[in-house]
Order: structure tokens, then C-alpha cells, then sequence
């Protein structure tokens, strides 16, 4: 039994349990994870009797049957003829009625009126959110995925490692970005997810993507890097001065560390988000920094940089069920929460799989403040 | 009067034609576009009174009151932090009931949830959708932006030298996307939509997101770059050979540069999207291609790669109108539309403004088949 066939034996567990009778994803991160190849424009629909129907633009026929595992896939020309193969899939399979799960958390009106518009979706079948079943058929890693997440932590370090190395008075973040997708495209990430530069204040704002800024001398500059390797992401982040730190940069700089080592040296199966997230919060709460947090520090990854498990805040808003504790091979970021002292920001963050009795870093690029000196 | 009041005036004036009391935008490329300022986490409130209030991550309040147009702006914690600040402007406004327009097209239920949670918007003001207000507002360019989309074609062709330099037997698809990011961040871009590198087989089909495919003596490739530049993007593709090509090869591109030329040619104030579309597929069927085409040739572009206009079939499925006839300072990507033989296809695009009497095309790389020898 191939891992594919395996992971659509478990989806259809899923689906028997909620009530599903068959689920249309568009998503490409829930395509991939269930049949090896997620693409735009494409939709995968499983059924209760395990069986995988594909739709795609007709031009890619042939390469997605050498990359995906399907039982039955079609070509269309346009939307309508997308439609129309949604509406035959529900006829070869025979269901009239029940319900079928649609992926609430990415598609906008729309799009979800594609996809249960009466020429694609028969009118008795009901619909309902199938986001919290594809979160948990992805949250537990097998060996495989955690091999690939290993490979782009990899890559993540080389990518920080040529970005750090370009940092000098007069470069721009845009610059230093340049160098770290450079370098990790060539180390085998084919794609990213934003890779932040943010330097001086642009240090205190929380999605920091890289502009023409140029770095000064004194500058603290955040990096945070998401390359993309064999389908799966890394999450790294580290923060650089660019020249000497003053003693109160290097004292919060020692405090973030303090936190996020003491928080990865908590993990492990068993423990809740919550708890690492306190742990984290509290040593800088202690410190006299509680007012300098922003946003929670922990969350997933995998084929997303970002995916359950998410803090129970954010999961709510997207449509996901909080959190519950960490088992055991479940992969997360952890360092997310900045220390914010308002004229500047620090971030580090690490990628750690979830251990039987520890954690267990794939992020190993050293800690170094000053820099460029 | 500032170019963000004038542009807040005129969605004033499409609010009263559509009975809307306020419109809030998440969308970055929407806030960009009125306030100046786009950002993830973010949203910006539009009053009848031409009001605009924003609401984003606390830490980022410094960064944007530097960059906004605004005329009050809140800092929040987290997800509910924003959703007290949106019922905060609704007080604040005085809205209590009435409409106020969201971007069905942007929002996935949960998103939507929260800005129509009862905590933020009044159970009595209704709900509608503004996607088609904003790219009304959106659809034609004034100078500084046209100025802009320039600035981003000449990186794109800065960004289209390296890569089709760096075309060797042996390199991989992602290599070539690697020089061609690295020259375009060099040269200012600060971001990509994908950029798309497909060789050999993979010409053949609609998205060629680069992978670690080696090229190999006689493939063709397809690049497509989309930098973005000030906020602006541009789009051009363009398709050589590993070498030399075969007379078949360079046949169906003399073909293709037919019918792209021929159809830009016909691009001025007036004309109707339908009819270039029809132009274009024309030149192919008349040459017995007609089953050789695959997708529409036309979309419009500005800070995003892909926005109003839409071809009328793909509108419709983006929450977006069907397309007037052009008018003046619209700005068009041309070809789209690939030639798909089977073992392999062909794809050029071009950037153009749509002119009072006659085309103005930004992206100008010469197109020459035949390269690396």
C-alpha cells in the first residue's frame, strides 16, 4: 500500500466520522498531502469507498499522472467545463445525497459557489467544512515528511547563513533577502513563503517583508526565512546587529534566547501550546518585558509554514479547533512572538519536532548578535 | 488634495451608487490602493464621509502612520483585540445599521466571520459585496501608477536577461528562476507573483512553477516573471530553446509571435476584450492550432499580476463583472494563452497600456527562440 492510499484510508476514517460522503479540496497543500501533487486550478475529490477523482486544466494531464495518486482524472478548457466534471464525478460515484466537505478556510464566496453551484453539485448534498479533518489527517508527521522538513531546515540554515553574510552598512533588507533566496534556490528550495527582512524600526512591526531600506550601523536586522524543499517548508528566524550591539540590545537579545530555549526545552509529547506559550511569555513577563510581547509564539508546519496545530486564538479564526496537547511527531515553529521594546524588535525562531520525551531541533543555525564587524 | 483623498472621493461615489454605509478591506492590494499602505492583519474602514479608519497589529503603528493616508488608526493585540476595534468604528461612525460592503472574493468563511461577528458589526447593518467597487476603482491607471508598471517591466526584462543567460544543458528550472529573482530583487523588486520556469514537457502546462528538471539540448522553456516594483507588478513571458530549435519548434513560434503581435496590435480605447481574445485564437485556428489553445489571452494587471479586467469566464468565478470595451490607461498582460502541441508549448506575454489610438507596450525583450549557442 502506497503512503497515498494509506493517508486516503485514514481521510476516509475521517470522513465515516463526521459524516462526510465525499470531499472536494483545491487547496494544493491538502491535494499534495493525500495524493502527492497539489496544483492551482485543480480540484482532488475523495469518496467514502476510498476512491480519488482528479480535475485539471487539460494541458496538465500528462504530467500530473506521473506525479499523483488517483483513480480517475479528467481534463477541462475552462470553469464551466470544471463545473461539469464535478457534477460527472458525482455521477460515476453515485451520490444523490449526503454530504460532502468543502475546505471553508480557503475558498471565498466565489469560489465555493463553483463548487456547489447546481451544475457541479447535486442539490440534496449538503456541505459542510472538511478544514478540521484535512488539519488532523496532516498533524502527525511519519518519517518521510520529517525528512523533508529536515531538508529544508537545511536549506533554511544556508539560506540564513548567505544573508547574514551580505549584511553591511548601505545593503538593503531587499538585498539581503536576494542573497538568502539565491542561495536557497540553489540549494533545492523551489519556492518560498515570504522571506522577511526587516531592519532598525522595521524591527517592531510584525510582518516584516523586505524593502529598499538601507541597513546603518547599529542596526538590529530580523531575518526569518520559509524555503520550501520536496513539497515541505523550515521556519528559522534569527536576528543580527549589523556592527556592535549596545548592552541593551545584547541584555534583550539574551532575554529572547533565554525564552525560546527554555520554552524548546520543554517539548514534548504531552504538553499543551498553552503551556509552552506561558513559558515563553513568563521568562519575559519576569524580566519587566510583559508589555513587549506580540502574538503567540508558537504554531505548525509542514507542507505550510504555517499549519495545525495553531494557537488557539488564531485557529478559531481559521476555522480550526484549538489545540489539543502536542503528541508525539507533530512539527512546530516555535519563537514567533517578538520582544518589542518600540524603537526596536528581536525575533529568533527554530523548527522543532515534537519528541516521545524531548524536543528536537532541525534549526541549528548559531545565535550570534553582532555581526559584519 | 492628496492622490489617496481624490481616490477615497471617488469609492465615496461608488459606495452611494451601490448603497453602501461603509466598505472594511483586508485585502493588501485593495488598502494599498486608497490608503497607500497594504499589510497582512490589517484592515481599513471607508466611511460614506470619506473617513478611513485603520485597524493592524499594534506593533506595526509606528511603521504605518509613516506610510498610510488615514484619518484614525487603532492598534490591536490579536483576533479579538480587531474585532472590538471594528465595533469601536461602527460606534464611532455612528453605523448602526444600513450596509457595508466586504470583499466576498478575498474572504474564506472564517475571515468573514470575523469581520461580521456579532462583537464587531451591528446585527442590523447587512452585508454586501465590494469586490466589483474596488476594481472598478482600480481598472484605470493614472500616470504615477502607469509610471510604476513601467518601472516594473524593466525589471522584468532585467530579470528575463539573466535567466535566459543562464540556459545551459544541465541547469535546473529552479537555477534559471534563481538568476532571474536575484536580478530582479538586484534591480528593485522587493517581491514576485511566481515566477514560472518550464522546460521540456512541462512547457505544456498552465502554471510551470520551476522544479529540479535539468534542461536538456533542444527543450524549450517558458519563463514568466511578475515582479513587483513600488507596489506595482508587471507581466512577461517569454519562451526560448536549449540550443537550436526544430523547424516545428520554430514554425508554431513564428506562429505564436503572430498572434500575439497581431492582437496587440489591435489594442486601443474601445476595442472589447472578447474581440482580442478572439483576434488572438483567430491567427492559431486559421493555422489548424484551434485545439492547440488553452486559456484566455487577456487579463489585466496593476498591483496585482492578475486583476480586473478579467476575460468574461474567469470573471465571473472572481466575484468580478464581465469586462466592459477597453478604455484608456487600462493596463493589459497579452498571451496568456499558450500554444499547447502536446509534447511541448509555447507562451510569450507582454505587458501593454491601452492607449487612445493605438497600444503601448512596457515589456519590450526581444524574443529570439534560439538561445545558449
Amino acid at each position: 500500500m502506497s503512503v497515498y492510499e494509506e493517508r486516503v484510508g485514514r481521510a476516509v476514517e475521517l470522513m465515516m466520522k463526521h459524516g462526510m460522503d465525499a470531499i472536494i479540496l483545491t487547496k494544493p497543500a491538502n491535494m499534495f498531502y493525500l495524493t502527492g501533487d497539489g496544483r492551482l486550478c485543480a480540484y482532488a475529490m475523495v469518496t467514502l469507498g476510498g476512491k480519488v477523482a482528479l480535475g485539471l486544466p487539460q494541458t496538465d494531464l500528462e504530467d500530473v499522472k506521473s506525479l499523483a495518486h488517483f483513480d480517475h482524472v479528467v481534463g477541462f478548457e475552462d470553469e464551466v467545463g470544471m463545473i461539469h466534471s464535478i457534477a460527472h464525478y458525482f455521477g460515476h460515484f453515485g451520490i444523490r445525497q449526503g454530504t460532502v466537505g468543502l475546505e471553508y478556510a480557503f475558498l471565498p464566496q466565489p469560489r465555493m459557489g463553483m463548487l456547489t453551484h447546481p451544475h457541479a453539485k447535486p442539490v440534496a448534498v449538503a456541505t459542510k467544512d472538511c478544514t478540521p479533518i484535512m488539519s488532523e489527517l496532516r498533524l502527525v508527521k511519519d518519517d518521510d515528511e520529517i525528512e523533508r522538513i529536515r531538508a529544508a531546515a537545511k536549506v533554511a540554515e544556508v539560506g540564513m547563513r548567505a544573508a547574514v553574510k551580505s549584511i553591511k552598512p548601505g545593503a538593503t533588507e531587499n538585498q539581503v533577502a536576494a542573497e538568502a533566496e539565491y542561495a536557497m534556490r540553489q540549494a533545492g528550495a523551489v519556492d518560498f513563503y515570504r522571506s522577511y527582512v526587516a531592519s532598525g524600526p522595521r524591527t517592531s512591526i510584525a510582518h516584516g517583508v523586505p524593502t529598499l531600506r538601507r541597513l546603518q550601523t547599529g542596526d538590529l536586522v530580523v531575518i526569518d526565512l520559509h524555503p520550501v524543499v520536496n513539497g515541505y517548508s523550515a521556519d528559522m528566524g534569527r536576528t543580527v546587529c549589523v556592527g556592535k550591539p549596545t548592552a541593551e540590545q545584547q541584555t534583550a537579545y539574551d532575554l529572547y534566547v533565554k525564552a525560546l530555549e527554555t520554552t524548546v526545552g520543554k517539548i514534548k509529547a504531552g504538553v499543551g501550546m498553552q503551556d509552552l506559550e506561558q513559558t515563553m511569555h513568563g521568562v519575559f513577563e519576569e524580566a519587566g518585558h510583559g508589555a513587549h510581547i506580540f502574538g503567540p509564539p508558537i504554531h505548525g508546519l509542514g507542507i505550510e509554514f504555517e499549519e495545525s496545530p495553531l494557537p488557539a486564538g488564531h485557529a478559531f479564526f481559521h476555522g480550526e479547533k484549538a489545540p489539543a496537547p502536542l503528541v508525539a511527531n507533530v512539527v512546530i515553529a516555535v519563537g514567533n512572538c517578538g520582544l518589542y521594546t518600540g524603537p526596536w524588535g528581536i525575533r529568533d525562531e527554530d523548527t522543532v519536532v515534537v519528541g516521545t520525551d524531548g524536543p528536537i531541533v532541525l534549526t541549528n543555525f548559531p545565535r550570534q548578535l553582532e555581526c559584519c564587524v
